[in-house]
Parts: structure tokens; C-alpha cells; sequence
């Protein structure tokens, strides 16, 4: 059997690759794309089979290029997963701490790091386009002053040395990972754990409590919602879609009726995904 | 009568201090700040009257972190307004576009301008801090081979030119900016348009139907919610706080009546601010 080829953003090492193989097992493909963009077009192409694409974070919130591009593509989701960011600075082997002058990460990850760079005032930080892409750089280029900030993944990988661990400054830093497909194509994934989730996104008419009904169609069986966001609807301002995961599957007897609901309530319903959740 | 002083994250030229001067009028001292933290704590300080915060991006969706560091701070907001973001290529004055090899921006500018870099495979994309500091820098150094993407203030704050302007992938790409103060505080801002706001963050029990209630509240006085947006609470899995704004000012008797309403339902209610909105 063919192994399952997985895309992601970013370079090898990447958070998005380990949240790949927490998803789809470690015997897998696993396919480096320079940004979401190419990562979606992979799987159009049938270059992968499916993708992972990180869709909010708990500091940095929801990633709407990602819903975008989910809908643009049509794909859906088969699981979410939640990754811990832990970031590390990592040096090449015989740097020590106090022979780091550069640190080089993505910015994101810098700005997470304020604490730790504050009391190092020693070292620069420099923004590069990606975490483990700032470990391949420096090992390539065998520099003896700098280090990067990685996941320790990017340092395993590479060869690199972590020369101190968990320096974020916020230890409540998850990512949510989604697993995307072709909607007709089956996959042999792991097997699914008991928790599930429905994804969801609506349209409703632009009226004081118009969305007070549209929720009371999952209020009325008692189904649990886990996340809700308003968005403005492109070029219609004070327009809105709603996105929103429910606790369930979507086959399910009351899940499904209370969607039927909301189809004769809202102008538009699209089920995005009904998938296992790993956290 | 001394000039309000306005801190916001970034150097001279950044989308924030197009915002602050919308916000607070053109008469106004700007205090250009590294981070966002640096920014409250002006506030915080007294080294600033308040604080110019982006709050959510049409593309890339809510920036938490200003949501967190708001709560944080006890700041309330007393204004909001929504900036297009162009981007344009801009270069020292005798820089030609032929002549152009490297292109200097923030990562998430360069991100919005791929087709742009695309189209131009002989650039070279290099990431730094800030979108405004990249002009700066490449007016500084005095390159005759690079660029940057920025506003086009930062073009004219720094004597630089633009080669070629709105080139940004996608044109509905804005950005709304909080104005933030301490409540107790009185500032001399521009005369309030008509459209008023109001936005509060609320926690409530972690079960099937608590939201639909919630909402009901203000379904009952009709009143139009303009954004919803739920968030995890830290260290409590599986809990959420709700933020809402609303179209009203907090002082209307139905706003009045309804947040009194929605005290008695929550855990938790917080008022953010009731403000002039200007689109």
C-alpha cells in the first residue's frame, strides 16, 4: 500500500509537520510547500493526498486565509489536532550560550519570546520567513555566534543542539491543526477516537436576532457548540458569515435534523467537516 | 493646550499612525513604540493619553494578543476605525524598477503581495520587523538595488519613491484600529460621528443552550450585534469567553436594560467601551 502524501507549510522540522504525523501516522509522506497556497494546490493537483493547515492559535487567533482557502478549494475536514508551541534556542553543537550574537526565527515565534531576548540583550534577533528554516540556515552556513528558534523536531532533524528549552513566554500556546481532503476521496487514516466535531459555516439575513434563531436550532437539542466567529463578508459590509463547530457527528440523528433546521433559517449552509478530534 | 499623545506599535509611517491621526486628529503627538506591550504600558506610564491597537485584519482575522493585553490593562476603547492597506513597491528616488534585486518588508506584507514577487522572479524577498523601518533602512543605507513594501506615507516620511503602488494580492484587505484610554480619563478627540458602538467580553456556564440564551438578551430589544467571537479561557479546557460588539452606545436604555439582563444569565460581563465608529 502507498503511503499517505501529507502537505504542509512551511520546512521540515515545521510545527505543521509533527501535527502531520499526529494526524495521519508516522508512516506517511510528508510534503514541504513554501506557503498555504501551494500547500491547498498540492492536493488539488493529486501531487498529496490531503494537507494539514494550522487554523487558529490561542495568542494569535483564528488564521482566516486558511477558512479561505478551505472553502475556495472545497476540501473538508477529516481531524483537528492541538499542538503545545514550545520554542527552543538551538545552536549549532559547539556554540554555547554565551557565544550567541544572532538569533533568527520567524517573527511570530520572536515576538513570543520577548522574556527570554529581553534578559539575553547580547542578541539580535533577525526575522526569517520560517522556524525551522532559521536551523537549516545556520547549520548550513556552520555559524559559530548564532542560534535559532525552533521546535526541538528542527534541531533533531538538523543536528543542532538546544541550548535552552521553552523560552516562549506564554506556556498557553496551542495551534489547531485541521486535516484537509477531497471530499469523495476515503483515506486510510487512523483509527478515530470517540470525541467528534462538526464544522460548519452560514449566512443569515443581516436582522437583529437573526442569529439569537439561527442558534436556537442547536439549543433546541441540546447540542454543545465549541467555537463561534462572525466574519465580514467580502465587498457586503455589516454582512456576515458564521462559523461554527459543534460537539457531534454530522450523521447524527439530532445533529443532522438541527442542520436541516438551519438550512429553511439561513440563506446559506455549507458542513465544512464531521472528523475525530485529538488533542 | 498641550497635544494628546498617542503611542502605537512601529515606526513613523506604519498603518498605525495613519490610524491614530484618523482617530485623534492630525494634531496629535505620536509615540512610536516596538511592541504592543511597550504600547499600553505608555499608557500605563503616563508617558501617552492612549494607545492606537489593530484589533483584527479582514484577512488574517483577530489579533488576541491586543484583545488579552486590553483586558490586561483596564484600558477602554474610545474609538475604532477601519484602514484599506495598500501596499506599494517604494525605492530610494533613482532606483529604477529594473534595478530593484532585493525587497524589504514585514513577513506578513510580503505574504499579501505574492503575485506581485511572483510576476517579478528577480527580487528577492527578505523579511524584517516592520514594514515602515524597511523604507527607512533602505533610505539610510542608501541602496541603489533594493525596495521596500510599505505605505505610502512611509514613502513620503523618508524622501523615498513608489515604483508601483496597490500591489496587494487582494483589495479587501483592511484593518480596524481600536483607540484605547484609561476610563477615567477625559481627551479632547474629534466630534463623534452618529454610527455608535459597543463591544463587552462575557463568560457563562459551559452547556448546551447557554449562548442561544445569552443572545436572547439582546434579540429581545432588537438590537444588531455586529461582531461574535468565542475564545478559550487559559487553563480551562473546554470553557469560553464570548466577545460582542453591538451597534448602540451602552447608555440607550435598551443597551442599558439588556447588559443588566445578560449580568443576571453570565458569570462574567465586561464592558469594553461605547465609541464613535468611522469607516
Amino acid at each position: 500500500m502507498a503511503m499517505i502524501r501529507v502537505a504542509y507549510q512551511g520546512e521540515r522540522g515545521a510545527f505543521s509537520e509533527r501535527a502531520a504525523k499526529r494526524l495521519a501516522g508516522d508512516a506517511i509522506e510528508t510534503i514541504a510547500c513554501p506557503t498555504f497556497d501551494a500547500m491547498f494546490d498540492s492536493v488539488l493537483q493529486n501531487e498529496s493526498d490531503c494537507c494539514v493547515a494550522p487554523i487558529e492559535n490561542s495568542l494569535a487567533g483564528s488564521i482566516h486565509r486558511n477558512y479561505d482557502l478551505m472553502l475556495e478549494s472545497g476540501l473538508s475536514i477529516a481531524g483537528e489536532t492541538n499542538l503545545r508551541i514550545v520554542h527552543n534556542l538551538i545552536a549549532p553543537p559547539d556554540v554555547e550560550l554565551h557565544h550567541v550574537r544572532d538569533v533568527y526565527s520567524h517573527p511570530v515565534a520572536l515576538a513570543q519570546c520577548t522574556r527570554f531576548l529581553d534578559a539575553n540583550r547580547t542578541m539580535k534577533a533577525s526575522a526569517v520567513h520560517d522556524t525551522a528554516g532559521a536551523v537549516r540556515m545556520i547549520m548550513e552556513e556552520q555559524r559559530c555566534d548564532a542560534a535559532a528558534i525552533a521546535s526541538d523536531d528542527a534541531a533533531a532533524i538538523y543536528g543542532a543542539r538546544i541550548l535552552a528549552r521553552g523560552i516562549e513566554d506564554n506556556a498557553q500556546n496551542f495551534t489547531r491543526f485541521l486535516l484537509l481532503k477531497s471530499g469523495e476521496r476515503e483515506l486510510p487514516l487512523p483509527a478515530a477516537t470517540s470525541r467528534w466535531k462538526t464544522s460548519l459555516v452560514f449566512r443569515i439575513e443581516n436582522k437583529p436576532g437573526a442569529l439569537f434563531r439561527a442558534l436556537g436550532v442547536f439549543a433546541m437539542f441540546e447540542i454543545d457548540l465549541t467555537k463561534i466567529e462572525s466574519r465580514p463578508i467580502e465587498g457586503k459590509p455589516w454582512e456576515y458569515a458564521f462559523y461554527l463547530d459543534l460537539a457531534g457527528r454530522a450523521g447524527d440523528a439530532k445533529i443532522a435534523r438541527a442542520i436541516s433546521n438551519l438550512a429553511e433559517l439561513a440563506e446559506t449552509v455549507k458542513v465544512l467537516g464531521s472528523y475525530p478530534s485529538k488533542w
